[in-house]
């Protein structure tokens, strides 16, 4: 399905005294990595506020598998995968390399959320644009 | 198995424009409560580098599920458990709860590692200290 | 004027491959110190914005000098104490020491927002509430 | 002198709740921005470490003043110029424009520091390399 690939070089102040990643850093990146799939297909994170009335897409779930460690200067690949979508959530598929070996692999499944008109402080699932569910499934 | 509580309040910068945490910054939260799980149990990170001889206790696998947001002003409990010790690496559970009602639940395995003899500036695991086994075990 | 105390201790994911605070993360915790010191004069970051209908209170203007690093594990104390206020906007300073030793000064300027009536999208500066002007001149 | 520019896409996570960018993640920037105009005068920050020995350079005194706000999918420019070469500081300038307006100014103080050779867990500091300084001059 749809995919999107970036290259994201390590900061120093992504780093932790063991000289590596200190790793909520890169559940950021992968954030990131969702919102440029999202923007490759043609939905930025503001279209999905400004366009579709969205609130945002909070994780569900998400998990990583950490094999091998980067440090400042280190230039990672994370290819970004459209796995799954279902009425009001999708589940994303980051994989890292680094030097072509496998780095990292990583899950998440987020859910669409707009204002519940009920009560507009509380957040309500919101079924995912047709037009997004096209473009994904097209890859 | 050993087990340590901890509140946090979710600070402004802690959230994101859908007015709920941002989810990476719930790792660091984990990552804290971790080393506060050491430091409960006579071992702080400091002791880890400083009286081990260790580098880290870098993370191999992690994983959160997400049933309730929070905001800031929120106060959330931590509570981390050790969940199971190996020779060179250890599984944690932390749950998450607010109001008593349960939010995250997320599990992580990480690695005892030192500097590798052979080659500094590469990692190397090391076994967990017997002291803090015993620690762990006791409860 | 009014003052608030707190202590903080420096955790691993602060600091960086020097071993030090990196020191983006001081300004978060200057950040909350601000948000303790409204909270302590009767008025959370969230009444600000449920009472009194405001957006936040972004910086302006901040500075800090840095004396004497810490690292992860070293307990910091920061004071922050309202050093003016005008009709929108205020100044505060955090003085922070270790071991009663001076290490950080900072100064910020921020202003109060809300929404702009004519275009919501837009943010406006609103007076200092009354309660909260009393509340830190009489410290 | 010497300067480097570089164009930044302000992500989601580094808003608050007020939509705007929570300023500590500007200093995040600023700290990549003085990494990137070192690499670009020919010596990254791993150089530093691993040509020069060096731990790090941190900062001694800094200032950022704001004028624009921005949110995430808004692309700013850094431009960051050496303004000023010590034996072992140097001033950096960071001018940020959004669509051409200035949006922040901001300076800082660094130190170029390496380990004590009396007592390697203090950090004592160094003279900036000669052909670095030469580099900047000539900018």
């Amino acid at each position: 399905m749809f995919t999107n690939r970036r290259d994201v070089q390590i900061q120093w102040g992504d780093c932790d005294p063991a000289n590596i990643v200190y790793y909520p850093r890169y559940f950021a990146m992968f954030d990131d990595s969702t919102s440029a799939l999202f923007a490759a297909a043609g939905c930025s994170k503001r279209d999905l506020v400004h366009v579709y009335g969205l609130v945002g897409i909070p994780m569900v779930d998400t998990r990583a598998k950490f094999y091998i460690p980067s440090t400042y200067g280190d230039v990672i690949t994370i290819e970004s995968r459209i796995e799954k979508i279902n009425r009001s959530s999708f589940e994303v598929i980051h994989k890292v390399t680094k030097d072509d070996a496998l780095a990292i692999e990583a899950f998440e499944t987020r859910v669409l959320v707009g204002r519940d008109p009920a009560d507009p402080s509380k957040l309500k699932s919101a079924a995912v644009p047709a037009e997004i569910v096209e473009k994904f499934m097209r890859g």
